[in-house]
């Protein structure tokens, strides 16, 4: 450790990354200072203009998720190993406050492991007439192992979601993905669009995974995130069919379950997109918003 | 529930709060429209406005704290009630992923109880020169068992700290309370600014409430964030003397121990005062930024 002198304002000493992140003593999860954080405002601001037919902004979700709408997503039979829960004392509990950390209890909230699942929440158990949008963001956790620039635990996601008939919500997918290409043009991204799996869990995962790439329902836009990157998802375009549609018991008119599909803006990651592309001078950047 | 109908925009439809803020299912947790993550974000830019001297912006810490962290800090021994800790299933534990939910173990990260612990980590075993201030935000998490408007279990706080000589340290602290009673008043706020205690757990609490009252560790800035409300602490403004220098180490050049101050502003709690005094029609309000 160096010794500080003069009146520091909180900016970083870089690790390699420049001014603009800072290590927290947790791996892949990052303190950022205001240029970075300037960007991502800026992507923020310029998503909505992307999705200005249907959206003023988001709605920003806590980090929490509340454990009844993760469970009912059934993302922990899929994801066991990347949900992060969050546990704390009872009031029971509390004459041993000396206790060890493993006699927390888990409590009514999880990290959310993803913002769309609030969406269906908030659905759940009504009959909808038309497509219905959304804009949601906020902050996911996923318990990844890695660390390395980009594979963050802790990141912003902002998410377009579509809820209602079938035919509907494919062709609102594959128009975002024209959307996605062009605004990633616009910031002057290199950008691949691969056709891509979620990654699920068990045994059965290898034939999820072979009928997804089938029906092409999921597609990552990818990009270098630093130098040292061989590409990176920092959006993903996905029909979900009515695999959340029943889970939540929503329905379309017609009697049906309803199909879902979302977009899904890695905020962090589009940021650290642009400083690998353009340099940290932003007078050298395209416009973003 | 409702029928849905026509293309929602993720608005909320109220629960008496308007359309600013959304149920999540965690008491507590809310989600936030655009308009009023437009009063948080401008009352971001003021609060840097109002330490332009020092700062260009905050760094933004994600919401989890390294275990680490907090455990030097020691909160977890004053406050083993409020703490909310991540678990997960480790490497070897993913053969049975159908376990219950207390067979996760503590990761490595806890909810953020304050941003500062950061800072103070951050300088952890140095010798600062002279008077070091920082500017520090992020979402905090407090394991709160009642859940009335304004009583946040997550919230997004903004954190004016100075380290170094117990002197310097304590007249930057006075003098941030005549800035924080400016700026409250320029947003049109009435504020009383009232001598306060930390509420330390177990035997030794009211001795210590005693001491903090006596020596004026710690103002809140308490204003009505709803209707019913008789009075909410939005910002606070605390000396730890050289408490928290201690237990992360860090020295000043005469030898001695860093003493500790902090400005803690808690930004929808800031936000909610404002909408309470001034209306949900942001053309009647004093300019903030």
């Amino acid at each position: 450790m160096t010794t500080a002198t003069g009146s520091a304002q909180g900016s970083a000493q870089g690790e390699g990354r420049g001014d603009w992140v800072k290590e927290t003593g947790i791996p892949g999860a990052f303190g950022f200072t205001e240029p970075f954080e300037a960007v991502v405002s800026d992507v923020r601001t310029a998503l909505t203009g992307v999705g200005q037919d249907v959206t003023h902004g988001p709605v920003w979700y806590p980090p929490l998720m509340a454990t009844a709408r993760v469970e009912r997503s059934e993302y922990a039979e899929s994801f066991p190993h990347l949900l992060g829960t969050v546990h704390a004392f009872r009031d029971d509990q509390l004459g041993t406050p000396e206790g060890p950390q493993d006699a927390r209890r888990p409590t009514d909230a999880v990290l959310a492991p993803a913002v769309c699942y609030n969406v269906y929440a908030e659905l759940a158990d009504q009959v909808l007439t038309g497509l219905q949008t959304f804009d949601a963001a906020g902050y996911c956790y996923r318990h990844e192992a890695t660390s390395e620039t980009g594979r963050l635990r802790v990141f912003r996601m902002r998410e377009f979601v579509a809820v209602g008939a079938a035919e509907a919500t494919a062709t609102w997918r594959d128009e975002w993905i024209d959307r996605c290409q062009a605004f990633f043009t616009r910031l002057g991204l290199r950008v691949d669009t691969v056709s891509a799996t979620d990654p699920f869990f068990g045994p059965g995962g290898r034939l999820m995974r072979s009928t997804q790439l089938e029906q092409g329902l999921k597609y990552e836009f990818v990009a270098k995130v630093s130098g040292q990157d061989s590409g990176t998802a920092i959006a993903s375009a996905n029909r979900h069919r009515d695999h959340l549609g029943r889970r939540f018991g929503i329905g379309v008119e017609d009697g049906r379950t309803a199909h879902s599909s979302c977009v899904a803006f890695g905020l962090e990651r589009i940021a650290l997109a642009l400083v690998h592309a353009h340099g940290e001078d932003r007078r050298n950047w395209p416009e973003i918003v």
